[in-house]
Order: C-alpha cells, then structure tokens, then sequence
C-alpha cells in the first residue's frame, strides 16, 4: 500500500541525518562523527558483578516500575549528586528518561505546539532541532560568542517572538563546546526570567571539564543552580548517565518545577510506560559499591578526553588544515571546526567518506544552514591511531579542495 | 512561573488514568489493576549469568547501539521467532522499541495528523487510547462481538470516516481478551485492504494461549501472517517480550514493511536515540541458552495464567458478584466484567479503594465512555490469597451497592 505519512513525519524523511546516519555507520570507517565515549573506560567488571547480584536478588528488578523511574535512584539524585552541585531538588521533581534526548522530546511534546517559538542556541544538537521540528516549533536562533550566549541579541529575540522557550547547554555544549561565562550565565537567566521563558538546561556534558584549579576540576554553575528557586524556578535542568558511566543504560534525567515533571511523566507512561527500572537499578548498585566513585570515575576520563582533545588540537595545526579555525574548548566530547571559505561541510563529507573517515557537517547543527562552512569533530571515542589516521584522511580531503582554490 | 502546556499535554492532564495510577499503586493494595506478569515465573537465574556473560565479554554491550535495536535480535526475529508463525519480514522490517508501547507512539506520530480518523476495537487498551489522543486523532470505535469485530459495523465506518488506520488486538486484546475467528479475520483484513486502510495489530498477548488441541497451545494466525504480503502489506504487526520473558527489558518490536519501519526508526532517533542494546543483548543471549527454551516457557505461563483464571472465574460465581456477566478468555491476562445495571465503574473504585483492592475502570478503555459499566480484571499477576482476598473485598463493594438498588 502507499502510506500517508503524517505532515510532521516530513520533518525527519528529509533531513539529511537520515542518510548521513547511514553513510557514516558503516564498519570499515574511522569515525570522528559520534557523540560516543570510550568503551575502554567503562566500568565493565563492576557493572557485570550489579547485575548479576541485582538480578538474583530480587525478581522486581525485572518487573514493571514506574513511569518516573526506580525511587532509589531518583532519590540518589536529588538528594546526593544534584544537591552537590547546587541543583536543588525534590524527589518528585526528577524524572528518569531513555538518555537527556527523550528528556528533551517529552519536555518538547508537553510544551511546544505547532508555530509556537523556541530559541535555540546557535548551533546546537541536532537531537534537540529533530525534536523541536517534530513538534512544529519555529526555531529561533540567538546569537552567541565564545563566552555564551549575547545578552543584546536574546533580549533582542525574546521581544521581537515572544518565544515559549530556550534550549541552552551552557556547559561545552553540543557542538561548540562552549563554556558560559558566570556573567552571561547570570544575564541570560535574568532576561528569560523576566519574559518568563521556560529555560532548558541541557548539561549532559557539564561534567566532562577539563580544566582544573587547585587539582579540582572547574564547573561553573548551572543555570538552574544560579537561579535556586525550587518550584517558582523558570529552568528544567537535563541530564544523563550516558557520557559518565555507560549510553546502554539508557538513563537520563529531567529534574525541576514538580507540576512540569509530573506532566512529562504522564507524557512518558503515554510513549513508553518507563525506562527499564533493570538498568536503573545497575546504575544505583554501582554507585553505592565500595570499589566505585562516580566522581573518581569522572576525573578519569576527563584526564583521558584531555589527552585525546590535545591529539587533535596538535593534528589541526599541520598545513592540511591551513585555513581551519576553532576555539579549544575546556570539556566536552567535540571540537566545532570551522573550514576554508568556499568549503561545504556536505561536500567535504561526500569526499572524507571516500577516503573512509566520517564526522558531522555542521549543517545539521544550525537551524538556518549557517552551519554549512563548519564541521564537528568527536574527540572522545577515536583511539589514538585512529584519531591520527582519521585527521590525516579528512585533512587530506581538505587539502584536495584548498589546492583547487 | 506558571507553565503554559501544549494543547496535547491537556489530553494528558485531564485523563483520569493519572489520578487512577496514583491511586492504585499505594504498596498496601491487593492490585487487579495491574498489567503485570507473575514475577515468581521470571527466568531470573538465567538472566542472572545472561547479564554478567554478556556485560564482561564485550564492552560494546554498554556502548550506544542503533535506533533500529541490536542487529543479532533483529536477525532472530525475522529469521526464527516470526516466521514460525507465518510472520515472514526482512532484518530490516523489524525495529525494536522500549515495549510494544512504544511502537504505538512511534507510529502514532509517523502516521497520524491531527483530526485523521483512526478506528479502534471497542474496548481498547488505554495505552492505545492516549497515544491516539496525543496525537490529535478523531477515534472511531467499531463494534464487535466475542468473535471479533463485525465486519458491517468496519465497512459502515470505513466507508463514513474514510480512516487512516485500524488498531486491533485480534488473539486476546487488553482489556476484553477476545480472540477473534479466523473468518472475522479474514474479512477485516479484506475490508482494510480494500480500502487502503494501515491496519496495526498488537500482538502482545497473543502467545499467552491457554487452548489446547493435541497438547499444542491453539494459536490463529495473525492477520500479518493472514494477509502475508511482504512489502506490500497493510498490517504492521507488534509484539513484545514484555509478558513472555520479563518487562524491565523492555523489549517490544514493530514488523512490517521497510519504508514504513525506516520512519518509525528515525522518528525513535530523535525520540530517544534508542532503547538500550544492553537489554536486548541480555534477551539475545537468553534465547541462545542451551537451558531455556522460550516455547517450553510460554508453556509454563500458560499453564499457572490459565490455573489462575479459572480460579478467578470461580470466585465470580459467589453471590456478591451476581448481576456481573463476562465471557471466559482462553488467553491473555484479564477479565472484562460487566457490572450490574446502574453501577458505574469509578464509583465502585472509590468503593473498593476503601476496602484495600484495585481494579481498572472500564471508562478508560473505551473513547466514548462506553465502558463506564465494565470493570478489567487482572488474574495473571496476583497469587491465590490475593487473588482470594482480593475478589472477595470487590463482591462486598459490589454488594453493597446491589443490596441498596
């Protein structure tokens, strides 16, 4: 039969991610195009031991839950991890998701109809304009430089749309991986709030910092932190397991305004009942075994992502990459590379692909093609001789073009 | 601030299903309320070593996988489980989603556009109900008797609505556990076909048979197996692991044809990336174990769901009950009870709440309020006391109210 997809359906057939999803997937290439880490650090043995014992001991781990997620959990979050870090939240006030992008596509489901306006970050994750499209948004982008977002153009956007929302990652953010400043920070929250604009907070990456005083990794704080003010707050703070511990588990995390939450939960149970509480439960017993420290276990990789971002920044500097520009960032998992005047992300893909390596145009990554002369490079998963051949590859795929020109 | 919702999250809102959930989930209830399978029967020790094997052999089990699910189960699917009963579908037909729920949804959002008719069996599963409704749809229920839908009422709908879509449960739907003729199967089938009607069957409960005719568990086939068209076919067919091996999995698939399962996968990209690999790894490896036998363990289910039944369909014959009608399922997981004239199914919750045990409204499974006077029973998850202690606190609300009138 010929089937009549839905008009919103539209949204995903033509983007190009499909098909480049497709093409960057397969074995035999090098891939710089994910939002991977590295399995090598994964805690396997501790992770095997928790479920073998969490499984044994009580059949429950393998029943239904509850929409919002396995209670202990949750608790461990809002009463120890997010606390910490002056997230300040109750219990009914976080929700457990299939990874932070069903946080943001059920936040964007409860939220957003069609026409209505969002700001986003320019450019931002993918996931999060998938999302939007999908619900309709008419996606606004908001300038910003290497300190964040630009006061002047958010405020300058917020009077202009009267936007319903703002999509924000302010901690090396996907795929710039800026870090905002305590004093944008603090302007951006003051302009929203005055419009009274829902903020989302992605921090999916907020911990994967880099920079160290005094041996102690830096982390401004959040937006939602800034704010702290519980239920008459204006941020939903988005995070997740998967960049810190392990993606399979599939756990994520939307905590703020309980009335929010509790819509997004009745949201959740509509698409899926629940996330599986068995994986919740593995990630709870290994953070409460002895031998683990989430917080060790972060500082690890960082100490390894580092030594990886340093690779790449020194293999941007050779002559085939003449023309490139980028600002290092602090944390994160990417490098936003910006390529010679004249060069197409898609058309430098078309080529890299040929040659075996793969990364994100930028298009995919900006709301209105602007980010057509840039690409995104993951610096997180590539081993070491991978990253050195998969950079050798692209830069000659560059070289092709700027010795045309 | 006060949040300014989506005009589908009010859908949500508003539903008694929320209030409903909230109530009956108190951990001093006898719950018939649930949609739960016997934990006591969960292959625990097997998933146990399934777990700990598979999480220390291979780091990529914790790694991100693929919107579409993990390739080898995918591949088990389609090349075993399905086409032993007729099911036959490409690797690339089949697309696993966190439960069969999800396949729902993602269909739902690919497929439906506000205002679209959709036909529903009446009464229909609340999960089906909300997502329908999420999506804007306009439902039109269509009659049946206990041997399935009536072909008149389908082709007089049909022919007024002119829907896009058909959602039936044929082998022993939530909540009426009916299982429809192979003749009404047929003539379903050949009315939606003949009006290019997308016909989505859910299979969930279909294995949980308790017939038996040579010792064989009776099964008809599915109206995908019916219509056995490949490619060109109008039914997508889900199913899930959720009652048959454990629902922490959550494990549920959407087979059917490809273009139609490549939009449902993007649309589960940007929903939530994908569900965990993990999981599907732990099922995958289960299958695969010399010491289980997914056939033989369905067996067993049936065995104690059908024990369990019986035991319930002899409580209902106790005085308290009488006025109350129901046909016998030979599958499935519930009871679909009429009550007495004059007494609505939400006041007998109130009632019953009172004397410790749930049970779940008709009014939600119904989109007209239809099924105010009915009430579903759930006889696979409680044991013999509860179910004892739990049936007869129900026949004294019950009572009370028949003593009155």
């Amino acid at each position: 039969m010929k089937f009549d997809f839905s008009a919103r359906a539209h949204t995903l057939m033509s983007s190009p991610l499909l098909s480049i999803r497709t093409q960057t997937r397969r074995g035999s290439l090098i891939s710089l195009a994910e939002e991977l880490p590295a399995e090598e650090l994964f805690p396997l043995s501790l992770l095997a031991e928790a479920a073998s014992t969490v499984i044994s001991e009580d059949a429950q781990a393998l029943q239904y839950g509850d929409p919002e997620g396995y209670g202990p959990l949750r608790d461990w979050l809002a009463g120890e991890w997010l606390k910490k870090q002056g997230v300040h939240v109750p219990v009914d006030g976080v929700l457990l998701t299939t990874g932070s992008q069903q946080a943001v596509d059920l936040l964007a489901r409860v939220y957003i109809d069609p026409g209505d306006r969002v700001l986003v970050e320019n450019p931002t994750s993918p996931g999060i304009l998938q999302a939007l499209r999908m619900q309709g948004a008419e996606i606004v982008p908001v300038k910003s430089d290497r300190d964040g977002l630009l006061p002047e153009d958010l405020r300058l956007q917020l009077e202009s749309h009267r936007p319903k929302a703002l999509f924000a990652a302010p901690s090396f953010s996907n795929p710039s991986g800026i870090l905002w400043s305590v004093e944008r920070r603090r302007a951006v929250l003051e302009l929203c709030t005055a419009h009274q604009v829902l903020i989302v907070e992605d921090d999916s990456y907020g911990d994967l910092s880099f920079r160290r005083s005094n041996g102690k990794s830096e982390r401004y704080p959040s937006l939602y932190a800034l704010e702290d003010a519980g239920d008459d707050g204006h941020v939903l703070y988005i995070g997740s397991f998967s960049k810190t511990v392990a993606p399979a588990l599939r756990t994520g995390w939307a905590a703020g305004n309980r009335e929010l939450i509790m819509v997004m939960a009745a949201a959740k149970g509509m698409a899926d009942w629940q996330s599986s509480s068995l994986n919740q439960r593995l990630l709870y017993h290994l953070l409460h075994a002895t031998s683990f420290s989430l917080r060790e276990h972060i500082k690890l990789l960082n100490r390894e992502y580092d030594t990886r971002l340093k690779l790449m920044v020194e293999l941007l500097k050779r002559a085939a990459w003449n023309g490139c520009s980028y600002d290092a960032p602090s944390g994160g998992m990417f490098l936003w590379v910006s390529l010679p005047d004249g060069l197409d992300s898609l058309i430098l893909l078309k080529n890299s692909l040929r040659k075996g390596v793969a990364f994100l145009p930028g298009t995919l990554c900006t709301p209105d093609g602007s980010g057509s002369g840039y690409v995104r490079l993951n610096f997180s998963h590539p081993g070491r001789d991978e990253l050195l051949l998969g950079m050798n590859l692209m830069g000659e795929a560059i070289k092709e073009f700027t010795a045309r020109s």
